[in-house]
């Protein structure tokens, strides 16, 4: 799952440094006989595993692409789907379709199908795209073992290191596995359709297009979306929502050129300070946001606080590693942040810093401004409020670079951009899709999983369930410390195994 | 001249662009018989300038250096001066007297020898140590002519084009055909020291140490610097003065590393938020500088008001042209803005702007200051100032990058760290430099030369009035729109002869 353009290295690559390598994946499951069945199957999930990874993927290779989706066409099929990719534009979407012809409901389910370029330089194996098999040794290096250790000694802290390992063949082949095993149980009282997303990792842009032209195939009654890492503990998770995001570009203006500060210090208008002005008044040195109503909409109610105190947050590790001491104050913790829309300034620049410094009255200054949207943001409403606040500093605000005449008219001019990227969604945990998600992984582990209200990040489902207008639930199978999006990623075969088993108990409650 | 690292040829390419090529030489002068005295003298002085040109001078080239210098030694040397370097640290100065044993007054000159390095495929000619004669052509383009065309028609506005025709062989060249002019009218009744700089392009390092240790045999009662362009109306001019500089850079902290914003938006500490807070809270928006006392010492009186008036800027045209309606708010004018201390952001940078934006949280925030100097301001006061005004924000203020224990014991914390470069200087009007340019000047041109009380720009000269606490003046004697610092760099003909003039004007008159 990309979680927004390409940062979600920075995320795990802390993950990697904070967590210790533990994983919920233990054995000590409540439903033993579908873990035992899941074991059993382990030699032939493996075998599939590694053909699906020995295929590259590399999401702006569209031959690759081609072969890629005949390969799940084909797994489909075998499977009893009624397969075929999607018209749209840029690289189809893959869909199947199982129906039961006594089904009452419907339930759509998401997989990512592409994945990040590879630079095989600067991974420890020949190839990515043919999978490895590693144990740690005690020194923290990881070293190549034979395939056999699989089934001689489950270790399920092995490691399968591949491209796509966690993000996102895993999943695709855990799905697949775990369809053999409830298929034995005699057909699903459901339908199922899946779709397979080929554009990921450059944002889905033509997903949502493709969505409402094939809005009447796709109808469902909820989503589930087999992606992403679990809670950074490792403890199995449902997130029930993302946030969504908009960007905003800010640029304020000096001279046309960079001028001598000595012949202009003092007389040229320094657009470093403008932009420093517009910046440090729409927030609070502890991190509010003090443009008024931008928060409206979004509370936190004594339940909802109670809901979120029950996720096993560290925080004071957690800030340790980071590096501060004080969170910014919009929640009281984490979990709570989270609940709100937020206004981070993603990147700055005026002149030149550092070796590159030069005695400059800079010509321009730019920020880039990211807001987090939960359900309750209207992203133009908040745009239009960071504009106005703008103008209320006394600058005038256009959408474009100043023609000399409003240079000579307007004493302070701000260039605003702006774009809604994507819209947030949130479902509930007794919706279908919250329910479904909720009770597979109870009753595979006998007691709730960390339930997420919201992940902080963004993801590209909410136009999947605007456009459908039905509950989502985000159901993660593999290992949070993968290295996803960077050389050596892997998918813990401990993990690789109870995902299997987590995606066969959700898919087999009743509906 | 080197107005502070290499920013110059920002401004020498704006006024490229503002100003119609016209020059102030242009044979209307007062004292006829010293300028038909130039012009007879033309060719041998070409000749001279031609040669000197010839020889390579790239400041970080030693061979070239000593090269140089040797020539330099031995045309002092013919002209009846004692000469050698001066032993010192880096390229030692080059050294010149004559001493008057009736002398009564002894006057120091500042030449600078060293020049920008060339880059010959950006040039308009074969080789840039090879100087050639240009003449304007009707598209404005420049064509190069025979030499003859110097003795055929003196035409002012041809140009002779290398590396340092004007910054700053041509000085030399026309300072020593200067001494050859006014030798023909028996010797000077003062002594007379040069020093010329072959470090000038780096920053004159090894300067202020040098001047220290030999004080004794620099020992005079005046300074001269014959360097830099006149004012930019191209107008005789005299500058009495430079403002100092320091620099100061600020550093503020997020978390250790870029985090993913939608995981920690709301949570982790934004950098660029808080050194915009920190920026924004120094000035107004309308550019004065908020914190109390850091103008201390500058004031207009009426006086200096009536004398700065006297400088013809156009500022109407010059905001035209640089492309802002209304100026910081510090002087009344460009020329009052710059009798007082400046403080300007040069350089601001966090995280990634435009194609390289990615939805973090940056880890840290870089500001780049510079502070010019008056001769009211104490630069470690005014560096106290600032560091006291972030204190009083409630910042942890350090000169070095936090700790993790100061990471977790403070909520802010700004690395500050500072450096004063050059101090301010300024002579008055009748000083015994001051008055020996001006009237050299008017007794040239018959009325009085634009006065300029400080240039804006910082000059590495302070260091040698300090030490030897004597009035210095600069006396410009190339063209404003000279392409110094830049590919194609050149003297205007008409500016290279009156330049001999004014030379020796200002070094005839008695004292």
């Amino acid at each position: 799952m990309k979680k927004v353009i390409n940062t979600i290295f920075l995320w795990a690559s802390t993950l990697s440094s904070l967590l210790p390598i533990t994983a919920y994946a233990s054995g000590v499951v409540y439903d033993k006989a579908l873990y035992q069945q899941v074991i059993k199957q382990t030699p032939q999930a493996v075998q599939l595993y590694k053909n699906l990874l020995s295929l590259p993927n590399d999401t702006h290779n569209q031959e690759d692409i081609k072969k890629l989706s005949s390969w799940l066409i084909h797994a489909f099929n075998q499977r009893g789907f009624e397969s075929h990719t999607l018209d749209m534009s840029g690289s189809p979407l893959v869909y199947a379709e199982r129906i039961n012809p006594n089904a009452k409901k419907t339930v759509l389910v998401y997989l990512q199908a592409d994945g990040q370029p590879v630079d095989p330089k600067a991974w420890q194996q020949p190839n990515p795209y043919q999978a490895v098999l590693k144990k740690q040794q005690n020194d923290g290096r990881w070293q190549v073992v034979p395939w056999s250790y699989l089934t001689q000694s489950m270790d399920p802290d092995l490691r399968i290191f591949a491209r796509s390992a966690a993000d996102s063949k895993g999943p695709i082949a855990q799905f697949l596995v775990a369809l053999d095993l409830i298929q034995q149980q005699g057909p699903l009282n459901y339908n199922l359709k899946v779709i397979m997303d080929t554009e990921e990792e450059i944002g889905s842009p033509n997903l949502p297009a493709a969505i409402i032209r094939h809005k009447q195939k796709l109808k469902a009654d909820m989503l589930l979306i087999f992606d992403g890492p679990p809670h950074y503990s490792n403890q199995p998770t449902v997130t029930l929502g993302a946030r969504g995001i908009a960007t905003v570009q800010l640029t304020t203006y000096g001279p046309y050129k960079p001028q001598h500060s000595g012949h202009y210090g003092n007389y040229a208008p320094n657009p470093a300070l403008h932009l420093s002005q517009i910046l440090g008044s729409m927030k609070s040195q502890d991190g509010r946001v003090l443009i008024p109503n931008f928060y409206e909409g979004s509370t936190i109610s004594a339940d909802l606080r109670e809901l979120l105190s029950k996720v096993p947050d560290d925080e004071q590790q957690l800030k340790q590693k980071l590096g501060f001491s004080v969170h910014d104050k919009v929640g009281n913790t984490l979990q709570e942040s989270i609940q709100f829309p937020s206004l981070n300034i993603r990147g700055l620049q005026s002149g030149w810093v550092e070796q590159q410094a030069r005695t400059i009255v800079p010509d321009k200054a730019i920020a880039e401004i990211d807001i987090r949207l939960v359900k309750e943001s209207n992203p133009q409403r908040l745009i239009s409020l960071i504009r106005n606040h703008i103008e209320s500093l006394g600058y005038y605000v256009i959408d474009r670079v100043p023609t000399h005449k409003e240079r000579m008219a307007h004493p302070y001019i701000v260039t605003m951009k702006s774009k809604p990227v994507y819209g947030a969604f949130r479902s509930e945990p007794n919706s279908l899709a919250g329910k479904m998600a909720i009770q597979g992984l109870t009753k595979f582990y006998g007691e709730r999983p960390i339930v997420l209200r919201s992940g902080g990040g963004s993801i590209p489902i909410a136009p999947i369930i605007d456009t459908l207008k039905i509950p989502a639930a985000i159901v993660p199978s593999v290992n949070a410390d993968n290295n996803q999006h960077s050389p050596n990623e892997n998918l813990r075969v401990g993990n690789f195994i109870e995902g299997i088993a987590i995606i066969a108990s959700v898919l087999n409650q009743p509906l």
